[in-house]
């Protein structure tokens, strides 16, 4: 039976912390027990009569499919990173769709999960082609990666001092290939895992798609996706409580709400750092000026209490 | 606009040599190539106006994905069959539905395509726990095997005079999971590519699924889709033209159309060997007895003459 209450209708962003922790090794086990605790958490918040949109980020599962990738390069063609990131779709898709099953048997929530396998347009003239930012993959030494900028073509930079990696450009969601299904099914009750990793980014539009070596910040898909679903809620959940002013000093405090003008005034100001808070405050900022109601940004823990306004940072126009 | 015509609902199960073909490398490119020209058999079928349910094999690919596993094993956990399958459906899923969208679009046919990552229900009693007989990923030295045995627990097996391979069971597959949804967008005129690589085996029924060790024989859990959705024709496309007696010897001959009777006597005289054509004539037999009207086995090139009848073998009760 399907449960009844507020009937919110949500898109959330689950962040990597939702399958993965820092420290964790990354086995499947490991993993499938995070999963299972966020599932507890998302039929929680199905039972309180909310209407879930679900979306998630691949980083570190594409990261060990890219390592694999290149450990058996002798013995296996490499895949380029579309075909990976399609491959992360179907394992973090599997793992969720199962614990999710399982979460809603447990509670006697007949309501069917499934995973759509998401491709997201993306602009073959976004300024992201020319100025490839993003580390994926393994470390390489300088002598490797000189190497391989010769023999591949790739964009290598130094990263953090461990070393080189390639860096592929993170190019502008535009459109949701799938969007005309995951619609159907979500307005049908269906729970849907959609645009898994920030979907598979594609360029060519009607008539002839083809996989492009980029990657798709979820956030930005996420909040393309909240937009085309016009689901009236964001929720971006993440490893932090909120969000938060002179996060790294000693006087850092936690915004409670924040309207579209101080986000931006923030951003101009410098406060949330591009890696991390900035693209997840953007996302929230697109939404809602695109018509979107309210963007919450939490940590899973307090997603319930976040969406009830009483956790978490509620960003509105 | 959808095409209008016979409108013959039909399970179509692609064989590996939809996706990659004996002698390819086993690139992108090449794969892409390959569904790109299956694409385009299966969009002729679709503008005759057939309704197409659509499932496929993953042998070759799952194959890479432990190989890469096993080199990366010592920077990568490496992931249990289970997780394997679910990534290969996310990769051939995207690539049948990338090329299947672009054919669609060329021809102007307004038909939405989606891949459903399905997990497929065996028995946890069912005797193939007991005697796993296939051969899944690399080739190991009697060495390595015998350690693989002890430190893993894998059954493990010579194969063919290359070294030894890690065996695993192929259960039964007794129920879709997912079949509601597949049933829904099949019905309101979706191309469902669902239950890749014979879908990912789960146990635990309702309340808790888990993943298993295991393969899924892709012509038994087509057989299964074919009967739970009530296609009419279950259409099995391999590399042959259809199905011979005395294949191996010197006086094979080719049979145009067959009964259930003839098929179960045929297969009792040992005329269909268990890792070719006795499954698909296994599965050809078990969708009649559930209802169906009519198996064909075919080439994906005369996928089109079979359905007519002109190509082929076509089996019937």
């Amino acid at each position: 039976m399907p449960p009844r209450g507020r009937q919110l209708e949500v898109t959330i962003a689950l962040g990597g912390n939702a399958i993965l922790r820092r420290g964790d090794h990354g086995t499947a086990e490991e993993q499938i027990d995070r999963v299972r605790a966020t599932a507890r958490a998302l039929v929680h918040l199905i039972e309180k009569g909310d209407r879930i949109l679900l979306t998630h980020g691949n980083g570190p599962q594409v990261g060990d499919i890219l390592v694999q990738n290149e450990a058996a390069k002798d013995q296996v063609p490499q895949m380029p990173l579309d075909v990976c990131g399609a491959q992360s779709q179907g394992m973090i898709g599997y793992m969720l769709q199962q614990a999710l099953r399982g979460e809603l048997d447990a509670e006697g929530i007949d309501m069917p999960v499934v995973t759509v396998l998401t491709q997201v347009l993306v602009d073959r003239g976004d300024p992201a082609f020319r100025n490839p930012t993003k580390p994926v993959g393994p470390f390489y030494s300088a002598q490797e990666s000189s190497r391989l900028s010769k023999s591949k073509g790739w964009a290598m930079a130094e990263d953090s001092g461990r070393g080189y990696r390639r860096v592929v450009p993170s190019p502008v969601p535009k459109d949701i290939v799938e969007k005309g299904t995951v619609a159907r099914l979500f307005r049908a009750g269906v729970l849907v895992i959609a645009a898994g990793g920030g979907g598979i980014p594609v360029v060519g539009g009607r008539g002839r798609l083809r996989g492009v070596e980029a990657v798709l910040d979820k956030d930005r898909t996420a909040s393309l996706l909240a937009t085309t679903m016009k689901t009236k809620v964001l929720l971006i959940l993440t490893d932090v409580d909120g969000v938060y002013l002179d996060y790294a000093g000693p006087r850092r405090r936690k915004l409670d709400a924040l309207d579209v003008k101080a986000c931006e005034r923030y951003l101009r100001a410098g406060q949330f750092p591009p890696g991390s808070m900035g693209p997840k405050i953007e996302s929230a900022v697109s939404f809602l000026k695109a018509g979107g109601v309210r963007a919450v940004i939490a940590s899973l823990e307090e997603a319930e209490a976040a969406l009830a306004g009483r956790a978490g940072t509620t960003i509105t126009r």
